[in-house]
Formats: C-alpha cells, sequence, structure tokens
C-alpha cells in the first residue's frame, strides 16, 4: 500500500454528521447555547460465532476497528487468513471470519486491566509475544518530528470540532499517512493496527504518534504492530519507559514546539534541525491532550 | 465523617516516594535531563476467595480501590457488610470479604468496554440500577465552582509533579473533600466511591469533580454513586449527555478560568456571582488536561 502521494490516506472527517451531535446548555453567563459533542455507540464484536466484546466507538471504521481489536488482543494472529469482515450497521455488529478455527472463552474468562483504563488483556499471553519482538533500526530526524507535529495539531479533526476525542497517527518521515480518532484512545490504535493488517502495510520505516499518555499499554501496542518510534504530546509512566527501554522503543513524550523528551530508544533520534528555528505553538492550534475539550 | 474543618481530608501526595520515579533521558536539544514519571504497579483483587481483576494503579489507598471497584461493578452492595479488607503490599493483593457469599464467575464472563477506555462492565445490570437511581434537589452556586476549580488547580498534586494522571475530586459548597488520583481516572473514581462507602458519606449535598471527559461512564458512576453534580475541565460525548438528562444529574463540562458549559440539570445552577469578577485561568496553574504532562 506505499503510497508516494503527499495527502495522508485517512484523514478525520469532522463534518461526517454521525460523528458529532448539536446539543443545547448554558453557559457560564447563563445564556442558551449550542454545541457539537462527540458521539458514542456500540459496536458488538464478533469473531467466527463467538461474541468477544462490546465497544463503545464513534463508529468510523468499524471493519479496522474488529481486526485491531482482535490483533492487539492476540485473537488473531498475523499470518491469518481473514475470509470475512462483515457490518451490521443496523444492529451495530461486526463479526471477522478467519480459516483457522477460533475458541476464545477461556481467555475471556481472564482479564487484566491495564493503565490509563484498558480493554483488559490476557496478560501473560500478551508479555510473551512482546518479549519475543525485536523492533528495526530506523531513524527519526528531528526536522521530520517538528513537521509532523505541526501537520497533526493543524490538519481538521473531530478534536478541533467536538473535543473529548483521542487521535492517533500512522506516519512515514514527516508525513501522516492514517490519521484515526476514537472516544476510546485503544480504539483509535486499534484501527490503525487493523488497517495496517488490511493493507499489509510495513512497519519498519514508520512512526507512530499518539495524543494519549505513553503508558505500559500504549508501548506494547506499538511494539506489538511492530513500530520502532512511539511519539506523544502527553506523558510517561514509570512502566511505559521501562517496557520501551526493554525492547528498544524509541519513546518521545511531551512533544510540544520545539520542545520533546526521549526517555528509551534516543540513538535513533537524528538531530538535524536547530530547534531554535521551530516555532513554538500557536495558541490558536495549540492541542490541550486530547481529554480536553476546547474546539 | 461529615467535616466542619477547612481543610480537604485527602490530598494528593507528591512527595510520595512510591508514587513516582526520576527516569535520565534526552531533551530536544540533546542534552541529557532527569524528569519525574508516574509509577503504575499491578493489584489483584480478590472478592471472598474469588479473583476478580489485576487493575494498573499508582498504588495509594489500595482500600478504597478495591471497595470503590467492587461497588462500581456492582459486586458489592451498598448494605453488603465487608468483614474485612486485606491488603498484602509485597504481593501486591488486595482480598475484600464480605459476610453474603459471592459468586461473579458468570459475571465476569460477560463483559462490556464503555468508552473512554473501560474496565469491562456487565452492561444489562448496570443500566437497570442506574435508571432507578433518583438524584436528589441540590444547588451549586457558581461562585462555589469558581473556588473550587481555583482550589484544585492549584493544589499540590502529582498531575504537577509528574503528569500522566487523572484526578477526581468529591467535593462539597466550595471546598475539596477527598482528592484521589490515579494512572486510569476510572481507578480516581472508584477510590472515591469505596472512601464513601467506608466512611457512609451522605452524597446529596456533594459535588464531583473529575479532570477526565464527561463520559457514559463516568456519568453511570456518578449517578450511581448517588451525586448530583458532576464538573469537569474536560469536554462531554453524547451519551454522557443523553444519560444525564435521563438521571437528573447537573452536567458541567469545559470549566476552565470562568468559563463553562452546564448541558444536562441546569436548574441547579444559582448564578451568585458576575463571571466578570472571576480571573482566568493563570498559565502557571493552568491544567492541560490530565493527560497532559507539563509538570
Amino acid at each position: 500500500m506505499e503510497t508516494t502521494a503527499d495527502a495522508p490516506l485517512i484523514v478525520p472527517d469532522p463534518t461526517d454528521p454521525r460523528l458529532t451531535r448539536r446539543v443545547g446548555g448554558i453557559d457560564h453567563t447563563g445564556a442558551a447555547v449550542e454545541t457539537s459533542v462527540t458521539v458514542e455507540r456500540p459496536l458488538t464484536l464478533f469473531l467466527n460465532g463467538q461474541e468477544i466484546v462490546t465497544m463503545m466507538t464513534i463508529g468510523d471504521y468499524p471493519e479496522y476497528l474488529a481486526l485491531g481489536y482482535l490483533l492487539n488482543q492476540n485473537m488473531l494472529r498475523a499470518d491469518d487468513e481473514v475470509t470475512g469482515v462483515e457490518h451490521d450497521e443496523e444492529l451495530d455488529v461486526v463479526v471477522v471470519r478467519t480459516a483457522r478455527a477460533t475458541d476464545y472463552q477461556e481467555k475471556l474468562r481472564k482479564k487484566t486491566l491495564t493503565s490509563g483504563c484498558a480493554q483488559g488483556t490476557a496478560f501473560g499471553d500478551l508479555m510473551e509475544r512482546f518479549e519475543r519482538v525485536r523492533l528495526p533500526a530506523a531513524e527519526l530526524r528531528t526536522s521530520w518530528l517538528y513537521r509532523l507535529t505541526h501537520a497533526i495539531n493543524t490538519m481538521p479533526s473531530l478534536y478541533l470540532e467536538a473535543g473529548a476525542i483521542h487521535g492517533c497517527v500512522l506516519c512515514r518521515e514527516d508525513r501522516p499517512l492514517v490519521y484515526m480518532e476514537d472516544v476510546g484512545r485503544h480504539n483509535a490504535v486499534d484501527k490503525i493496527a487493523g488497517y495496517m493488517f488490511r493493507h499489509r502495510v510495513e512497519p519498519a520505516d514508520k512512526i507512530f504518534y499518539t495524543t494519549g499518555r505513553l503508558t505500559s499499554e500504549m508501548v506494547i501496542k506499538t511494539v506489538q504492530m511492530g513500530i520502532p518510534i512511539l511519539v506523544s504530546r502527553s506523558g510517561f509512566t514509570a512502566w511505559g519507559v521501562e517496557l520501551a527501554r526493554q525492547a528498544g522503543l524509541t519513546l518521545i513524550g511531551r512533544a510540544r514546539g520545539r520542545r520533546f523528551l526521549a526517555l528509551a530508544g534516543e540513538q535513533r533520534i537524528v538531530f538535524d534541525l536547530d530547534p531554535g528555528f521551530v516555532e513554538e505553538e500557536s495558541a490558536r492550534h495549540r492541542r490541550k491532550g486530547a481529554q480536553d475539550s476546547e474546539p
């Protein structure tokens, strides 16, 4: 699916009427106001006839979300043959079918919650796979990083339209390729994982950007996707840093304007641009964290 | 437990060495730096000999977290007699014992993920209880709201120390009473629910403040706790608004400086202060959303 075009392949569509709703209320002066709020709807996921989970999602790209969820839960393997993905919009159901027979009853019983509020993951299993991953050599030029974060922050998005949403962006060099948003940041990550699986995207030369915190879970998912570089405008947790170091992942947080902090895999960073020439974030485009809601 | 003192009963302890860790890395100029990051550790919860879940938490107040989790998952009833809560710090285990025999194997099997990344809740069950709650009449004076948010934003916290953390505050009138933080915002809510259960705190005259978004799950938990007013500096989701209206919860979001937006239960708001006299947030104390990490 590698492209040479400059435009991203998938960007948020803040004008999609299904994704936001106008609601009325009052403001701090008592005046009646109308505002846009993000829509969340249930989506129930089946794998080969077995009900796996019901997720709350904004509802775009249900097929990618379903595939990515199953991959990140280790219920779908990278070499599995997917024979069908059916989405029933009226029933809010998505069914994934694989050539391999599956049975995750046992797995669904034993769940671990991970930090930053989680989806419940069979943990031993997941760590075992995590430890086997070897991330490739790669480079991250600071000139790419600055162009990337500027492009992401200024791109039209549901965040800018209605707030209360998370964003994840798959990038190469200085270009955003796939930009997904969702109420749960794990959904946004999973949609990208599903996209990469469906289109056989090579992870080795990619950069993963998230608006969310760099928790253990975010690090584990990035490593499982095989992407060597993870960037966020938010902060770190101690275990996230520890796992990133263990896996050799380049972990960059608090990336705002010209500033950032790298707490793991620093050797991949190439300082090819004097940060003195980078603009600080303008107030107009400053993201205040994906949880924040100011449009 | 009602208090007449002015000081909050529980505030974050950013100097507790177990809650943050100093780690080294490099900054945007390539210079070596050291920074504080939030610690997340596993805590496995048992209810009467049955393993329920493993949570990732910063680790303070494990007893409140355990009780609150069980309450919010409907595994503990408001009238249950808790015969013991034991925390084993070395094993990272907390055991809650009740006079009533419990068996939640079946319940653990059927999980629904809710938005904003969730803990997996038996959903039908939860909605049934939600629909039975009748929230009391109450008032929220805007002078209280402004004093509250100012007090919360300027109080020493792990957020200010290390970022990447969520906060929830139980308040009465213009005073914060119990301020809990955690990597997962549901943990912070659950710790407050556990505190209220343990100390038989009356919810009717309380205000609940959260740094997180006003999702369906946050609304459901506040309503279940019986608190009539929910305030956040972050934004709304459509379903959160819908559920708040259904339950008659006062829902206030985007509360920053003098501004806020009420999208449900507006009748409880008493405009007793001219917002023109309220200061905008100073840059020094501006919270950028709990996911953000700038210390």
